[in-house]
Formats: structure tokens, C-alpha cells, sequence
């Protein structure tokens, strides 16, 4: 382990960062042109050539720098590679998270960099493009975007709160019969509202940055939270398990709140919807 | 009617414009700070002392440069002004779309400011303030954000859409099953995704915007979609009631999109949701 313990973390995210920036110019870039559109799993999953040139990009530069490091990215894994996280220094990578607005121009559009060691998160960039808003944390040393520190909301209970809950990309009944009942029931929670912009890891620094007060989901992948899992802890935040344990990187669901108490209320409100771990 | 011919509508928006830039000043200030939250309606409606203040300076500058034009707002019908739209030159005005947002510094709020002849909206300005995005639409003379001109999606297949829909601010049973019920009918439709952002102005400002191709709402006022519903038509967009025929401005509902073919698709998968008319 003599390797991991003389990394260092401030290197670790001038990497990232710069990283995030230059892929960012390609996917700016491509975010104003008309799309060849793939599907992947359901008609509403949908992939681009820009996620995979981009996450070509990423593991490309990784590679070369850090020859020794592993990683798992969400194309790669489409594209049959194992998903397995171990003790290595590990980046996981989601080339575009919100690649449904990618294609539709909706501007929250964000390149996901998270750096684990002994399966731990200790780095995480997210990049949101079109707005030109760099979230970033380091284990112990704060969350930033654009370099201003982010603090959670004070708020304690969850009837007023701003809920952040997308409706996912499954379009079968069952699914969506389940998504719909946890919609109902922290509505009437009550809560002040729920809204959604289509990027879990900007969901999750919308938490961050105190303009929501929580954020659930069933469905997303490792790649969509580890970056962002990091920022929220470091602006104040708490993440979770949906059934209230520790947050699990590969179970596929969280509960991300600015407080434990939230956290803890809507995590009881919410029934499970079922998905194959990473 | 000489003195409705004789107005010149460029040195209405103008007005308007400066008008909205001043109050957004207010708005920007009081947003940073914590706020007195009041209830209205429901335990979701919420209204502050900025909603007030803020409508007040709208009406005394209108009153001061256009003493014979009327006007109708949000928080003057809340304080039992009545709804009445003549042929007269009429401002209506929401000091504050999106207050809930407002409370809780997620940065979707505008002022809007629509003015109508002959109970047809002639000009519309919609000014997203934390975003400091100003739309803007002189009937005939195009739709325009920050200066530049805005031009609405070309995609005609609902299926490929990506809509705006809001939960709304009722908390009742029936309501929120009747909502639920038209975005499980949209969703099964299918559609790429729903998102929502917590206000009608900037919801239909978004499929102005071409970010996304309709959105639809039942119990929203007057003053949250007059002034926009002129810079989503001045976009190429259509505006029409839910159950298909032209937009009724104190129907407190609307299918917004960027074509009759999605507007009229999507208006075919709804529900009516019946409120009294303003």
C-alpha cells in the first residue's frame, strides 16, 4: 500500500479538473450540433458518440498519467468491462451525466470524476458545462464550486424542504407505478416542492450548494454519485442508503440530504424499487 | 381606442425591461437572506414581504409613467383586488415567479411583466434574475434572451420530446392522484424525460428556448404565463388550452410547445384538472 498512502490529493484534482475543462470544450462544442442518438437499455437511455469519445478521452489522459491506476466508466462498462471496484486507486468516470439534456440542449450537462482508494471516495469533480460551474472536494478539505466553499442547508424538517426526485429512463408500468408511489408520499409529506433537472450528480450539488434540501434515487450507477457523494459530505452533507444504512457505491439508490435528520425522514418514506447492484 | 393605437410598444418593453432590472436588484439582495415565509392557499403556497414589496414597485412605477393603464397582480388579487382583463392597456404582473424557489435560493425566479390591448398579450418580458436572463417578445417583432433571438426545437414527435411539468402547490389526495395520473400517462407515451425547475414563466421560457419541446400546467394565474406565452409564440411556439383549443388567459391552464403536432399530442394524454377560472 506504500504506493497509495504517497498519492497525492491536491495533484489528484489539478488532474481532474483539467481534465474536466478539456473534455468539457468537446462536449460544449457538441452540445450546440445535432446528435446521432444511440439507445442502451430503455427508449429513454440514450447514448451519444460524445460519451464515448469523451470517456475514450478520460481514460486515455488516466492511462498516461497514472499508468498504475484503475478505472470504471460507464461506457466502458456498456461496452461489456467488468464494474469491480477493489483497495487500487480507482477513478470512476461518467463522461456526461444528463446525456439526455446533452441531446435536448437543457444546460445541465456534467463530466463526473471520482477518485477512490481502499474503496473510499477521496476526490471528486463535477463539471457542470454548459454553465461553466466546477464542483469540487477533497476528503477533509471542504467542498468548492468555482472555488467559493459550499454549506448545506440549516433546514431540519423535511415538510419544508425542496426535494430534488427525477422519474429515471424505465418506462414499464411496474416501475413506474413504484416511482410514482414515492413521489406521492413525500409530497404529501408534505414537502415544498419537488423539481429535477436530469443529472444525478447536480442533483446531488444542488444539495451541496443549499438550494435543495435532499435528493433520492433507485436505478443510478456508481458513476453518477461517487464524484458528487464526496462534494455533498464536504459541504455538510450526509448520503445514505434508501433503507437508512451507510451510502453503498454499487447498490445503485441513495437518500442525499443536508442533514441526517432528512435524510433519516425521507429515507422512511420511501418504499424500494429493485435494481441489480453494479 | 386612439390612445391604445397611439402606444408604441418598443417604449412599453423598454419600460418594462428597466423596470424589471430595478426590482431584480430587490429580488437579488433578499434572495441571499433568510426570509419571513407567509402561507397562502396551501402549505406549499408560500408568499414573502419581497413578493409584496416588489409588486408594489411595479404597480407605483406603472402608476407613475402610465397613470390611465390598469393592471392586474398576484399579490394585489391575494389581497382581494379583483381579476378583471378589459380592452383597456393592461399590465399583468408576478413580482415573483417561482417564490418557493425564492425561499430557498434555488435559482429559478422571475419577474414577469405581461402587457396587453384588446385582451391580447402585445408584449411579454420574463427576467430570471439570479440567472440575469432576460427574455423578452414585442408581438411580430420576435423573442429574444439577453439580445439574442430565440428559435424554438424542430422536433415533432412527442415520443422524442423532453417536457417541463410541474407537481404544483395542492397537496390534496385527488389532486396530486389526477397529477400523477398525467405524468404517468406522459411518461408511458413515452417521452425522453420530465423535468421542472418551479416555474411556469421559466418553464415555458425553456421550450422558447428550444431546451425543451412543451410543457403543460392545470392551476396556474394569468400572471404566470401572459407574459410568456408571447415569447414562446414570438419563438415559433404554440400556446393552447389543455383541451386543444387557443389559450384562454384566465383559464388557468395550457399546453405549451414547440408545434401544434406535439401541442396537440400531448394535449390528448391529459386529464383535465378542473380550479376556478381568475
Amino acid at each position: 500500500m506504500a504506493e497509495v498512502n504517497d498519492i497525492d490529493l491536491k495533484e489528484i484534482l489539478d488532474f481532474g479538473v483539467n481534465l474536466s475543462r478539456t473534455v468539457g470544450s468537446v462536449i460544449l462544442k457538441a452540445f450546440k450540433q445535432p446528435k446521432k442518438i444511440q439507445l442502451k437499455e430503455t427508449c429513454a437511455d440514450l447514448v451519444t458518440e460524445t460519451d464515448q469519445l469523451v470517456e475514450h478521452m478520460i481514460i486515455k489522459a488516466i492511462k498516461d498519467t497514472y499508468p498504475t491506476h484503475k478505472f470504471i466508466g460507464e461506457e466502458s462498462v456498456a461496452a461489456g468491462l467488468k464494474c469491480n471496484l477493489t483497495d487500487e486507486p480507482t477513478w470512476i468516470v461518467d463522461p456526461i451525466d444528463g446525456t439526455t439534456n446533452f441531446v435536448h440542449r437543457y444546460p445541465y450537462v456534467a463530466v463526473c470524476l471520482g477518485f477512490c482508494m481502499n474503496k473510499t471516495v477521496k476526490v471528486g469533480i463535477v463539471y457542470n458545462v454548459p454553465n461553466d460551474e466546477m464542483f469540487t472536494a477533497i476528503r477533509g478539505l471542504g467542498a468548492f464550486c468555482n472555488g467559493k466553499q459550499l454549506q448545506v442547508s440549516d433546514e431540519t424538517d423535511l415538510a419544508k424542504s425542496l426535494l430534488m426526485a427525477e422519474f429515471g429512463s424505465k418506462r414499464d408500468p411496474e416501475t413506474i407505478e413504484k416511482v410514482l408511489k414515492n413521489i406521492t408520499s413525500v409530497l404529501t409529506n408534505p414537502v415544498h416542492a419537488i423539481h429535477n433537472m436530469g443529472s444525478a450528480a447536480l442533483n446531488i450539488c444542488a444539495v451541496a450548494s443549499a438550494q435543495a434540501e435532499a435528493y433520492y434515487e433507485y436505478g443510478i450507477h456508481c458513476w453518477d454519485y461517487c464524484a458528487a457523494s464526496i462534494i455533498l459530505e464536504e459541504a455538510g452533507g450526509v448520503i445514505i442508503d434508501t433503507e437508512g444504512g451507510p451510502m453503498d457505491l454499487m447498490a445503485r439508490r441513495l437518500v442525499a440530504a443536508c442533514n441526517t435528520s432528512i435524510a433519516q425522514s425521507l429515507s422512511r418514506k420511501l418504499i424500494t424499487i429493485e435494481y441489480p447492484r453494479d
